[in-house]
C-alpha cells in the first residue's frame, strides 16, 4: 500500500485525536502522514493501517489492545507514559449501559470459577518465574521506599500482611487463594502458625506443595487444591492476597458466610485486592483477553462480606502506587526476558503481556485502578491492637502478651 | 407501698431477665424481692416500681433511659460493666420496622440542623468546661497508649488528623463543624495553614473567635456561623471531626458535592466521625433525649459522599477504643463536678448525663458503635505519602519537599 493518505484516513485520525483530548500523544498512519505534532509528547502512536484507526474507533478497548497485540499498533517512547496519558483522558467517561450490564452478568458458578483461573494462572509456572519475585508473589508488593528492589519489597508485603493480623505462634490460619504458596510458608516460617491454604490452580498447588515439602513444612501448612467456598474447619485467622477481584461482586454475601464459618465471631482477617473508588466492570479487554471474570470492587462493594457477620473494619490501607511500583518492575524482567516469551509463546502473546503489564502500571499510577489491604474482626474478637504504631516499629520477635495488644472487657 | 412482692411483680422481672439473657446482672424490685443472684453479676438494677419494670418490657430504650433519668432505676455496681452486659446481650437483635422508617424519615432541612445542634451543644460551654479537656475537645481522643490522660490524648488527636492529611505550611484548609475551635487553631499555630472553619452553634464560634484573638490567630483563622453546606471558597484540604454523625446519610451525595466545591480533583481531607458495622438507628432514647438527628453511618453509607466524585479512600483508621477510654475520662469528670451539675440543671439531667455518658462508653467498649477516621484524595491529587511510616515517626518540623511524599507522576 503505497497511496498517500486519503481526506478519509485524515478524518479517521482527526477523530480519534478527539477522543484523546489533550492527551500529550503523536499519532501517525503508519508511514503516511503525521497528523498531530505536539511539542511536549511523550510518545508516538502508529497505526498500521485504516482498519486498524477504524478498529479503535468503534471499540477503543478492544480494538487497541488486539491491534496492539497483533503489532498493528506500536508505540514509539515510554509505554507506561503514553498509557497513562490515555487513561487521564479517559478516566471520567462513565461506563456505558452494555458495560453494566456485562458486569452483572458476569457469572462464576464453581466450574466457571476454574476455567478462569486456568486460563490465567496455568499459563505455566516457568512463565511466571521469568519475571516475577523469587518468592513467585504475583501480588502488589509493599516497598518500603520507592527504590527497594522487588525482593525486598515483596517480603516486606509479606511481613505487613502478617503484622496487620497480629499472628501469634500457634494460631491456626486460612489462606484463600494461595497462588504459589509463598504468603502460607512465610506465615508457618516466620509466625509459628499453622496454615490450611486454598487454589484452585492445580500446577500452583503442585508448586506449593513441592516447596513446603523441600523446606520441612508440609506439617505446618496443607495445601488443598479445592475452591474457597469448600474451606472446612475452625481457624483464628482468614487472610486472602489477590484473589477477591476474582470472586465477583456477586459472591461477596457467600464469601462472607464462608469466612464466618472459618473464623465465627471471635476471629479476624485480611482481604488484599485490586479495587476501584466506585464499581465499573474492567476493561473489556484485559476482561477477554487476559483476566475473564475478572471484577475489583468498590469498597462499598466489599462490605457486603462484613456487614451480614457484624464485622467490624479495622483498618484499610489503599497502597496503589506501590502495585504501580511493583508492575513496573515486572515490566522490566519481562521486558528483559521478552525474546524468551517471544519464541515460546509467540509475538502476540509477549506483546500482549507486555501491554498487560503496561497499562496496568498506569491504571494503578492514574488512580483508575487501587489497592486495598482491610483488616477486619469478628464481634467477639477480644484483642485488637490499640494503634497502629507496632506496624512500623522494628519488628522484634512475636509474644502472645505483647503490649501492643488491648484486651476489650 | 408496702405490699409484698405480688405474683404479677414476679413474671414481669422474670420476662427482664429473659430479655436480657445470661447477663450477668442482679434485677431487684426496690426493697421487695431479689430475683436473681447470679455469682459473678457485675451490678445488682434496683426498679423502683412495678410501673418502671413495665415500661422498661414496653420500650427498652425509651423505659430505661427516661426511669434512670427520673430515678426510678439505680444500679448499683459498675455502671459502664453494667451496660456492657446489656449491650452484650442486645447487640445482636436487628432493628424493628417502626425503627427503620424512622431512620430514613428523619429529616436535616438546614432550619432543623440548626435546632438539633443547638438542643446539644448550647447546653452551655460551662457545662462542657466542667468535664472536658484543657482544649475543650468534644471528640474522641487518641492515647498514644491506654494510660496516658485526657489532656495528651486530645493534642495527639489533633496532630494524628493533621498529619493524616499532611498539612505543609502556607496552605489552605476549611473545617466543617469546628466545636470550639481547638482543631482550627491548633492547624494554624502548629501547621502554618490558613483555616476557614464552620459550625451553626453560636456559643461554640464566639467562644472561638474570642481564643483566636487571645492568641493572635485571627489573620490565620476565620470562624463561620454558618451551615457546612454554605462553604464557599478554594481550599487545599478538607476536614471534620465529629460532625458526619449529625449530617444525615440522605445529605451525604450533597455533603460529598460540597467538598468537590471546596477542593475539587486536586485536594484531599478527613472525615473523623462516629459509625457503625452497619446501618441501623442510635438507641431510640439517645435520639430523643440527646441527640435528636444524630445518625452513626456505616462505611457503606460514607462511600455516598466520595464515590460521585472519584475521591480514592487512602486510609482508614477504627479507633473505637480510644473512644471507650475518652468516655471513661469524661465520666470519671462528670462524676466530680456532678454535684455542680445537680444543683445546676437539675437531678434528672444529671442522671440522663451519666447514662449517656456511661452508655456510649459501653457501646464503643462492645463495638456497637465503632470511631473511624477516613482520608481521602482527589484523583488528581499530585502528592500523597508514600506509606503510612511517617505518621508514627517522631514530628519533625513540617516541610514542603518532604520524602514521605512521593509525586504521582
Amino acid at each position: 500500500m503505497s497511496t498517500s493518505a486519503s481526506r478519509l484516513d485524515r478524518w479517521l485520525l482527526h477523530s480519534l485525536r478527539k477522543m484523546l483530548g489533550s492527551a500529550p500523544l503523536d499519532l501517525v498512519l503508519y508511514d503516511r502522514e503525521e497528523v498531530a505534532d505536539m511539542r511536549r509528547s511523550v510518545a508516538t502512536i502508529r497505526f498500521a493501517d485504516r482498519q486498524t484507526l477504524i478498529d479503535v474507533l468503534r471499540s477503543p478497548e478492544m480494538g487497541f489492545g488486539d491491534a496492539f497485540s497483533e503489532g498493528r499498533i506500536v508505540i514509539d517512547g515510554d509505554l507506561v507514559a503514553a498509557l497513562v496519558a490515555i487513561y487521564e483522558t479517559r478516566r471520567n467517561t462513565p461506563p456505558g449501559l452494555l458495560a453494566r450490564w456485562l458486569l452483572w452478568t458476569q457469572q462464576n458458578t464453581l466450574t466457571g470459577s476454574r476455567k478462569h483461573v486456568h486460563h490465567h494462572y496455568d499459563l505455566g509456572n516457568d512463565f511466571y518465574n521469568l519475571w516475577l519475585d523469587s518468592e513467585m508473589q504475583y501480588t502488589c508488593a509493599y516497598f518500603p521506599n520507592p527504590d527497594a528492589n522487588l525482593d525486598t519489597a515483596q517480603l516486606a508485603k509479606l511481613d505487613h500482611v502478617c503484622r496487620k493480623i497480629w499472628l501469634r505462634p500457634g494460631e491456626t490460619v486460612v489462606e484463600a487463594g494461595c497462588g504459589w504458596g509463598g504468603l502460607a510458608l512465610h506465615m508457618a516460617r516466620n509466625y509459628g502458625v499453622n496454615v490450611k491454604a486454598y487454589n484452585i490452580s492445580q500446577e500452583q498447588i503442585a508448586f506449593a506443595r513441592e516447596r513446603a515439602k523441600r523446606e520441612g513444612l508440609s506439617n505446618q501448612v496443607e495445601f488443598i487444591e479445592d475452591d474457597y467456598r469448600n474451606i472446612r474447619g475452625q481457624f483464628d485467622a482468614f487472610i486472602s492476597v489477590g484473589m477477591l477481584e476474582h470472586v465477583g461482586i456477586e459472591r461477596y454475601r457467600e464469601l462472607g458466610n464462608v469466612v464466618r464459618r472459618a473464623i465465627g465471631d471471635t476471629g479476624r482477617g485480611l482481604l488484599h485486592f485490586i479495587g476501584r473508588n466506585f464499581d465499573r466492570p474492567l476493561s473489556t479487554w484485559i476482561k477477554r483477553r487476559v483476566f475473564p471474570g475478572g471484577h475489583p470492587p468498590a469498597l462499598r462493594s466489599v462490605m457486603d462480606i462484613f456487614e451480614p457477620q457484624d464485622y467490624s473494619v479495622l483498618d484499610v490501607e489503599n497502597i496503589r502506587l506501590h502495585y504501580a511500583r511493583t508492575l513496573e518492575h515486572w515490566l522490566e524482567r519481562f521486558e528483559n526476558s521478552y525474546d524468551q516469551v517471544r519464541d515460546t509463546y509467540g509475538a502476540n502473546f509477549a506483546r500482549m503481556w507486555r501491554l498487560y503489564l503496561a497499562g496496568s502500571a498506569a491504571a494503578f499510577r492514574v488512580g483508575t485502578l487501587q489497592l486495598f489491604q482491610v483488616v477486619f474482626a469478628g464481634s467477639q474478637c477480644k484483642t485488637i491492637p490499640w494503634n497502629r504504631a507496632y506496624l512500623y516499629e522494628d519488628a522484634e520477635p512475636r509474644q502472645s502478651d505483647e503490649p501492643w495488644i488491648r484486651a476489650i472487657s
